[in-house]
């Protein structure tokens, strides 16, 4: 008898799956809202700043994993092994002795000393500051393998922003540490921070970590952009990690606490984006599409397909990232589904504003969905864009904003709407055509996430746009399964991750395949959709 | 003693008002709506094919002329004079006795013996082969004082394709004969075809008159047109009247249907829009403004200010057209109200469809009209145009379509709104820099119609952005009055439309004066709008 247990950290909650090993089945799943989160502590949405306590991950931790071992209280004896996804980059400060800085008494409201959620904006300066240098030719491109910019939402901007920002904090930081290092870090027992396994995918994807310049950038250029950043890189183990390694293994203390045996493996951690493709059984040549609000598209290329080329405009290319033994390539559009619910919302203000009773009209969309389902490809010559929210890929740009054009006395709603989500969708084959060019080779694409398992009218349209045959998941929780899957590779159960996700698969539920009659027309909608972009980008 | 009778025949009705000429009051009004338009007889509406039988206009003459004698019997007897404008082009075929083929036995259920409504669009092939010969080289380019363009719309173009399409009707053909032609020759008992006065203002908009090639465009350029045209300009007298000038005296057989005495004025027929101007007593200098659903634009100019300047792009420029003695030039808008009313249908698409209560959101566009007015000037970075129904000027080009830039996540309806706002009254200083740019000076703007009335967010909105004062015309029924004017002139009892137009003057009720503190950021906003609208155009 062997089981694993996956864990995922999202934005909203965290959720655990139990994993029974001899039959591949799920036995529990549980999740847990954060409850400071909920109640919107130690944030200000107006001005961007997103920060979560760590008690809120830790008191998540023990009520879900308690939970999935209540369904089998028998199995707890027989866990083998335990994997970790959080959202990224979501770093903290972090003290010598490897205890976050919120969970010490002085700090404990401090939201400095908390972690930064990947969503937080307030580290724009310090990430203009960073490109400023990178690009300037004084250093090296840090900023070469993350798409060529580094946003304000990863590592080293959040990190130079806090220390800018709050002295008692600087002066208590040892380094900085990703939410998915931490955890692991902490179930593992280690108490010395620069002993702390750095997970391969968030250092790569978030810190600028390669093997190229033998691991996080320079000091010279850290100090550059903060002064108090000078010396940090010292502190930190400059060695990352792939998910097929162990983080440690349980200590005693959290071993009592969560009622698993001491010493079971505990894998190094990762994105939850990139651990929701492995548990959707990502092999390479593969393309796995999270749709979702928004989208994050993982690539895994083979080392002889990648070659030593550069992808530009992408959010990241890293050895190991997804998988071990290939290069993982992550891109995204940072408006999918919320360009939907945008136009939901427009439509609705009437009802809003004056008064109307809401719930009668809460299945527009679908309503949307049919009529437009029966249009003409191109919606009667209506091109929109899907910068809603900016553009994360390919090229990112938070500056720029959708568009629609074409439109007429007889444009109504279907036909906005239809337009809509050809926009979302070439989106995504901006990102396809990006990799093509530059010689990533996709055979197959495997698409997660609400939208993906409800709209067939928008994954029809996806494969025919992409010209691609497309598998939806039939996981909805590919995250924790993902994770689960690492652990069982990290307890030695699996012998890599290849065997660990053929021996899970939750296989797939359903499968859109191109209609070939429909590619010269979309081609045409294309066309018009980047001669928009064009305007818009000028 | 005297009163003078004023006939506005509308698209969808005619009125008439009785004017007090002692001390400039109506003594009454009344409308009647046509019978068989209302029925939708003699129409394909998707084939833009409109029909008016004369019938209509003529059962509606006898009523509202009756209707207004009812509130003062006694005034009957001191009528001097009756003014009459129409829509136009709205041509018929007419025998050599004067009398429009529809009112003929054999041909009283033929559409193409009836008047051609200006916005039927079956001209469209007839249309082009115009244009083509026109700019072709081979013959003086007769559409040089009509913007450089013959619409399908107008007098040749829908007299060409009658001609080729009804045979029958082309062998009784005498000639074609404007709306607002026919109706004062028909009053004055004219049995003559070529003897009917032709107005100035719908030869010289609507037909391609021109003292520059002395009269209507050459028989040999319109033989090439169509053959059936050939030596029809020789049935047609050359010469063209303002409408200060008599079309002729009302014949004894009218006066006694209408109860008015014989021998009376009745004034040279004219397009309603510039009636509608001189009913709102338009002066050289001033600029008024017909706002609905769409716009028209009439700019009176002084010999002196215009001299021989050709103003491209606009729908004409005629030597008497709105006023003897000044250039009457035309220009407009194909959407305007309407485009509103496209966005108000488009909010309420989810309660059409979805079975809700309408009546609940009637007065959405004064709500969104309140909101918006409070939004910053240029709508958060939204840029709409106003295309949505083709643009009429400047420079024609019924092919381009509307489009909104600048859509983000937090882009709500009351945004989008003042975004489409804007639009339509940048469409309007597009016009009116247009003017300016070749020399027309405009000292003062008035505006007419349903929107100058009511809206005062987009009126203020306009005298900001045109920097200019307007003012509204108090009238709601300045086409009538303007009628009315013009009969006061052809009955002597005005020295001319002048002094006419001072002693009618309805006045105005609301004034706009431009608050030069909106003045950069509406120019910020209008660079954006002609950036998008470069980029549709190209």
């Amino acid at each position: 008898m062997a089981y694993v247990i996956g864990l995922d950290y999202g934005t909203d909650s965290c959720r655990a799956v139990l994993i029974d090993m001899s039959d591949a089945s799920c036995v529990a799943s549980a999740v847990h809202p954060y409850a400071r989160w909920a109640r919107g502590e130690y944030c200000d949405a107006a001005n961007e700043q997103f920060r979560q306590h760590p008690l809120d991950y830790l008191e998540g931790l023990e009520f879900v994993v308690s939970e999935v071992l209540k369904a089998k209280p028998e199995a707890a004896a027989d866990v083998k092994g335990i994997g970790i996804d959080t959202t990224g980059s979501t770093p903290i400060a972090v003290a010598a002795d490897g205890e976050v800085l919120a969970l010490k008494d002085e700090f404990k409201d401090n939201p400095n000393a908390m972690f930064i959620l990947w969503k937080d904006h307030t580290a724009l300066a310090e990430s203009d500051k960073i490109n400023e240098l990178a690009h300037s030719g004084d250093y090296p491109d840090f900023t070469k393998y993350s798409g060529g910019i580094h946003s304000p939402e990863w590592f080293w901007a959040k990190a130079a922003h806090i220390l800018s920002i709050d002295e008692q904090v600087a002066d208590a930081t040892h380094s900085f540490i990703e939410h998915g290092d931490w955890l692991p870090a902490l179930l593992a027992g280690i108490t010395d921070a620069k002993a702390i396994k750095r997970s391969r995918c968030l250092a790569g994807h978030k810190g600028m970590w390669h093997a190229e310049w033998d691991g996080f950038p320079s000091d010279a250029f850290l100090t550059a952009v903060e002064p108090k950043l000078a010396s940090l890189r010292d502190r930190m183990d400059q060695t990352t990690y792939t998910m097929d390694n162990q983080a440690g293994t349980l200590c005693a203390a959290w071993a009592e606490k969560l009622g698993l045996p001491e010493g079971i493996a505990i894998s190094v951690g990762a994105l939850d984006a990139h651990i929701g493709a492995v548990g959707a059984n990502i092999k390479p040549g593969m393309w796995c599409k999270v749709m979702g609000t928004s989208t994050c598209d993982m690539v895994v290329s083979s080392y002889e397909d990648i070659g030593d080329k550069i992808i530009p405009g992408i959010c990241g290319q890293v050895d190991g990232s997804i998988l071990n033994g290939a290069i993982g390539l992550e891109a995204g559009q940072s408006a999918f589904g919320d360009v939907y619910s945008w136009y939901r919302s427009l439509l609705l203000w009437p009802i809003q504003a004056m008064g109307g009773d809401e719930s009668q009209y809460e299945n527009i969309l679908v309503k949307l969905g049919e009529e437009a389902a029966t249009l003409p490809i191109g919606a009667d010559g209506i091109t929109a864009l899907d910068w809603h929210n900016g553009r994360r890929t390919p090229d990112v740009n938070p500056h720029v904003k959708a568009a629609i054009s074409g439109i007429k006395l007889g444009t109504d709603a279907p036909r906005l709407y239809r337009a809509l989500v050809e926009a979302t969708i070439f989106g995504s084959k901006a990102i396809y055509d990006r990799m093509a060019e530059h010689g990533v080779s996709v055979n197959r694409i495997v698409a997660l996430g609400g939208i993906a398992q409800k709209s067939e009218f928008v994954m029809q349209c996806m494969a025919d746009v992409l010209d691609c045959e497309i598998v939806v998941s039939a996981s909805d929780q590919t995250c924790a399964l993902g994770a689960a899957m690492y652990a069982a590779v990290a307890a030695g159960l699996c012998a890599d991750i290849d065997e660990a996700g053929n021996k899970l698969d939750a296989g797939i539920c359903a499968t859109y395949k191109p209609n070939a009659e429909n590619k010269a027309a979309y081609a045409a909608a294309y066309a018009q959709y980047q001669a928009l972009a064009t305007y818009v980008d000028a």
